[in-house]
């Protein structure tokens, strides 16, 4: 559905109702800079949750003006909990992490008291703008669950299927990644994505289509699909690609940055509302796109 | 050492002794048409084993002159074992597959009775001319081992290692990939590539630098690993990355070829000779540069 970021930045704009992201811990100056250009872009709005002096110290800093801002003070160890009760209480819509552990974060989100958890574990999901390819493009998981078990993988899945859908998919094309299209009892991710297909196949996976196992090449194209000869209907127009496990995952994410030069926007998914968690290495543009994407998930 | 695949070539050309390629097999129009290039390009010299009037007729049919090849002729169900025996008796350097299955040729080749294991297990090895990367660069092991043990691991270097020393490679620079630099026990492919690095300083993986665990942008990139502050002394000048398992590293592979438009060869390594082992699907240029990789690799 969406072809580029500047689709998704398009989208969140036009939200009828503006979406308010909570930053826990907001007195950090990259994750602050991005908030702030997502804010004038009319992306979102905020509330800025920390340590006031310090986001006040650092807003002027950056040329804005703290009064023009809401912010909640409070004691470093509770600027979690803090952020994540916005959320709760219905005063935000998603999260994102600033000057802390992301424990410090995910920690609050999971605590059942405070409502946000679905069931499923929480995964990664990263969307990519990828030369090349016609469509945005997600990468998923290649940070958060090591060696995901099935029924992980089945989070993963309805992680990213929710998200699509509360983005306005209608039926997101899944593939299931692996070194070839044939089940063998001695790769493990085969027979995963085997009982993947079977789930979907039996409505337990509804909202979307699930193909596999693929190998990324036949995944990708349609035309490298059709010389090998494959059956699945959806190769070479994928919205989602399952990676086997992280580091497979991560090592794809990775490449596709950094050599084949994509953009992409990463969030945490599998609780209520999406978490921008990105890291310290992550570019400017990758925090503001992932604010963006996330404003475009978050449901009001 | 190689900046690019002209310069593999150059080096097959200009090799004292020409290497003789025997074709298990020959019988395989591709297989058959980029031996005949290769041959015709002063890289090998070839001989042909299999169905005699078959490749006859095939040689023909591409314009070559049946009577100016050696040509083996023997049952379909020989013609591994009669490839491999040239090699051993030093008819031959190395190998190709042809018209069979993988296996009928593997099969002859590990056979203790001809001489040509090492005690190694056998691994692929992927050699690309990746854009924006100064040098060619290897991926291993993305289609042999599908959960490498520790010790399958320390073949992989090993093989890659002998292989990029025969090429005339000093002291090749390797990378263990995982998803982050940090040891983590839950993530198995960081406790592999510690061990690994301590082999290596042990002196047990001798002729080579091995770093690790790395993730791919700190592998692949100078200025990534300095804005993490990564410690490794070689990040972005890498000869050879280790996939943490051959999931990760097909995708990778398989990445680098189809987003990245990456140049690539693929041998099997771990006996005495490399072999050349090119799928239905890999392309007319593929099968030619693993032809050169292998000739340049294999020893007289």
């Amino acid at each position: 559905m969406y072809q580029n970021f500047d689709a998704i930045l398009a989208a969140a704009k036009a939200l009828p109702v503006k979406r308010i992201m909570a930053v826990a811990a907001a007195e950090d100056l990259p994750v602050l800079e991005a908030a702030l250009r997502a804010k004038a872009d009319g992306i979102v709005d905020l509330i800025l949750v920390g340590n006031g002096d310090a986001i006040r110290q650092l807003l002027t800093q950056l040329g804005a003006d703290p009064a023009a801002f809401p912010i909640v003070d409070c004691p470093h160890e509770e600027a979690g909990q803090t952020a994540v009760s916005l959320v709760r209480d219905g005063k935000a819509h998603f999260l994102m992490k600033g000057l802390m552990e992301t424990r410090e974060l995910l920690g609050p989100v999971v605590r059942k008291e405070n409502g946000l958890r679905t069931g499923r574990v929480m995964s990664h999901f990263a969307l990519n703008e990828l030369p090349g390819y016609h469509k945005l493009i997600v990468n998923t998981d290649g940070g958060m669950l090591i060696a995901p078990t099935l029924e992980e993988k089945k989070s993963i899945i309805e992680n990213a299927v929710t998200t699509l859908r509360a983005m306005g998919y209608e039926c997101p094309k899944v593939a299931i990644l692996a070194g070839v299209e044939t089940v063998n009892p001695k790769m493990p991710e085969t027979l995963d994505a085997q009982a993947l297909v079977r789930l979907w196949e039996d409505g337990q996976l509804p909202g979307c289509v699930v193909e596999g196992p693929v190998s990324y090449d036949v995944a990708i194209s349609r035309e490298i699909a059709a010389h090998k000869s494959v059956p699945y209907v959806h190769c070479g127009d994928y919205d989602v690609l399952v990676a086997p496990n992280m580091a497979a995952g991560n090592i794809l994410g990775k490449c596709w940055s950094v050599t084949a030069h994509s953009k992409m926007a990463g969030i945490i998914v599998g609780a209520r509302v999406p978490v921008v968690l990105s890291s310290r290495g992550s570019t400017a543009e990758e925090k503001y796109y992932s604010i963006a994407l996330a404003a475009t998930a978050a449901e009001v």
